[in-house]
């Protein structure tokens, strides 16, 4: 087993950030992944690490945890030492402090001393602080920590710890630009392995073979499952069993998560066979002008709610000359009628996870206190991402059109919009399917920069990829 | 979404054998799996179904449960339909009844009708049968259904459901076999990708991306995580990150899981460069020959323990023919000294599960009331199967001889086996690594059926493959 792991300095001067903006507090619990069981106990799915303790504590290792003590500084990793049995099945590993010193730790308990360790806090009147659990097995650990029902559980998470690792997890450091440089890279190379083979008769699953095989060949895995499906107007497919047809578009959204689980998450959408059609190329068109107005605006002090309006703006603007909308564009998007064809949001942030600190929350990480997400409006409700740029963020942009035939239905039925949908052209596009375009950015002091290699994009670009 | 499902008549006929054998005695609850998280709650492993769930209800879908009521005959699938959101997401489902349909169900309720049902049952005096939970949000369930606490549920499952439900997957049924032929074969496949493609230089990741990619592009996954490794002396590594070296041997233990979920479990052990060295040609033919002799002897009423001993009596035959062991090859075996090189069991059932129904207990699937695993002795404790063999079965023969350091430096400490064990010889073998072969066998009316294509296992069959 070999860890990969940056400089001990790297995760011990993460660790004084965190104790530095929080004060002397109480106890820091991180607390890392379990194995996930496929069909038995035995058979796991991959490893998949904790993102707020790999960023503090590096160790890709499962079954341990670590406390942070804000009033001491102390810090302490708990795990259990392999037996001979272990080491038949499962190797050799370094020591539980052998692998602590390589993070900078120097305390280390066996795992289950964690529960007196931390009901002994809790007795002394310390706060105790925790992150929200999103696997079961952790919040019945937590559960049993904290001495409270699986019900009370999300009532005792720590606010305050949530929005100190945001803080920080937020601002992507130079060693993890580089990392997301080379996720998004091999990210592109899956795109191309993709895009290349794809032509009637092809099975949406051979196509998910070939990403797979280009990431694993660089040490990586998807970040997420792929969205690799003719019918992209449905988001979040993950069916791979259609035969490809000539006239059909394929859209491809895929990420590769490297060693060090920085990744990447780009889409693209491109023809069956070798050329777009027209009505698909005017379309294509439409969205990739809203995506390049988009990314015009990237810069710190911009809210990105604004760019989103402004993308959806400039979709309505392109729907109108194809005929489906009509109207005032500002007011059709403030009335929300773009949304019959963008239903979600422009982006959201990236990094160890695809939806980056998904776990702590979107209310924190894609919004503030002054700016609140509107949870009830259709459309905006699936903006994940709302607040303010700051130099250092790194996020996608990725508009698209999705004609979904019974969302039409529905609102036609309801005449929604009606002042600016013109229902009987959209008709007519029943059977489009969806397009979306996806790249990530980092922002920087005066702009933003294209994270990894150039991705073509452009119509003729993507065609002749197909040549 | 295009669900993947034999004739209804095959899942009414499971159910209908299930109740006769059951009796009339309350509630079977069967749970079907959710989805699992990997790093926040929305992005999940791929989804794999509980298999008992599948074996009786078939639908491959998150998020639902069923119920059998023996005394009436009467079988209710609870679950929630999609709302509109849901198919902005996820596309169009059938509705819950439109699927349940599909597999003889004509009763449906929503899913959280499922806790006041079975309440009603407990509180009528009715008995509730459910099996025993492996992933941590099923086990909150069931305590919350069953209304006991977390620690309590594991009592409360019903022993009578575990061994009618074994009773009934253990024999394989012709539609059953033809679904293995086909996934032992994709999993030939994925072998041959892999043997083909070893040489000097590559890395085990790239490895891993052949074999996945023959696995997808078969509409397969794998069916557990694939073991390429230049150290296969430890049993489940799952670290690919080594660079593959002249001189030594590549061990590689994968299988495809079909899109109907039934899975293939082979391994190879072929050289790096072209060739074998000629101590690893003799060990190979050790290994090889303990193999030939195992599956001469499947046939039904031989118990597969005896089968075991027999092929580790071979092991140790050869193993003194090396020189690295000595004495009576019997008494050896009866010692436990074969432990050594052979520290696991000779293999497992195969079905669904890699280790089939694994998660209903080793000592019900593998023994039986009357021959109790040996969970006190090394290497017994890790023999999966032992039971006397009846037609139908499916189940794997895998020796090998593992090289471990760590456990000769402990051993010979203790002066442990010093009768059998040559350990002045062993040590000359220390870097050796380790040898495995494994096929997959139906146990027929007279002896044993090979499952899916050829895979080649001589020392000449395996260098021509490298040729």
């Amino acid at each position: 087993m070999s860890l990969q792991l940056f400089e001990k300095q790297v995760y011990a001067g993460r660790r004084d950030v965190l104790k530095q903006n929080f004060g002397h507090d109480g106890l820091i619990v991180l607390l890392g992944n379990e194995e996930s069981s496929m069909s038995y106990k035995d058979n796991h799915y991959p490893f998949r690490q904790d993102s707020s303790f790999l960023y503090y504590f590096g160790l890709d290792v499962a079954g341990i945890a670590a406390v942070i003590d804000t009033d001491t500084g102390g810090e302490v990793i708990f795990g259990n030492e392999l037996s001979m049995d272990d080491i038949v099945w499962t190797g050799i590993l370094p020591t539980v402090s052998e692998m602590a010193a390589l993070v900078g730790v120097t305390q280390t308990r066996p795992y289950n001393d964690i529960t007196h360790y931390i009901h002994k806090a809790i007795t002394a009147g310390r706060t105790v602080h925790v992150l929200p659990p999103y696997r079961p097995e952790n919040k019945i650990k937590l559960a049993a920590w904290l001495n409270v029902s699986l019900q009370d559980v999300a009532d005792h998470v720590s606010i305050k710890l949530i929005k100190a690792v945001i803080a920080q997890r937020v601002i992507k450091t130079p060693l993890e630009v580089a990392e997301l440089e080379k996720a998004v890279s091999t990210s592109v190379d899956m795109q191309l392995a993709v895009i290349k083979n794809t032509r009637p008769g092809v099975k949406g699953y051979e196509l998910v073979a070939k990403a797979h095989e280009v990431a694993m060949a660089a040490d990586s895995r998807l970040g997420y499952p792929a969205i690799i499906t003719p019918h992209g107007q449905t988001l979040h497919t993950h069916d791979y069993s259609h035969t490809l047809q000539n006239g059909q578009m394929l859209l491809c959204d895929i990420g590769a998560e490297n060693a060090m689980h920085y990744g990447g998450d780009l889409t693209r959408t491109a023809p069956v066979g070798k050329t777009f059609t027209t009505k698909q190329a005017e379309l294509y068109q439409v969205v990739l002008d809203s995506m390049d107005h988009a990314i015009s605006m990237l810069k710190p002090g911009v809210r990105y709610k604004d760019i989103h309006l402004a993308a959806c703006q400039k979709l309505v603007e392109g729907l109108s000359q194809a005929g489906m909308m009509k109207g005032d564009p500002a007011e059709a998007v403030a009335a929300g009628a773009h949304t019959m064809f963008f239903q979600c949001g422009l982006g959201h942030m990236l990094g160890m996870d695809t939806h980056d600190m998904e776990d702590l929350g979107e209310p924190y990480v894609g919004y503030t206190d002054t700016l609140k997400k509107e949870t009830n409006i259709f459309g905006l409700k699936s903006l994940r991402l709302g607040r303010e740029l700051e130099a250092g963020y790194v996020l996608t942009i990725e508009p698209g059109i999705y004609i979904i035939p019974e969302l039409i239905d529905r609102w036609q039925a309801e005449n929604k919009y009606a002042d600016f949908i013109n229902y009987s052209v959209l008709n007519t596009y029943r059977d489009f399917g969806g397009i979306r375009i996806e790249d990530n950015f980092l922002i920087t002091d005066t702009g933003s920069h294209l994270l990894g290699k150039y991705l073509p994009k452009s119509l003729k670009e993507i065609e002749e990829l197909k040549g």
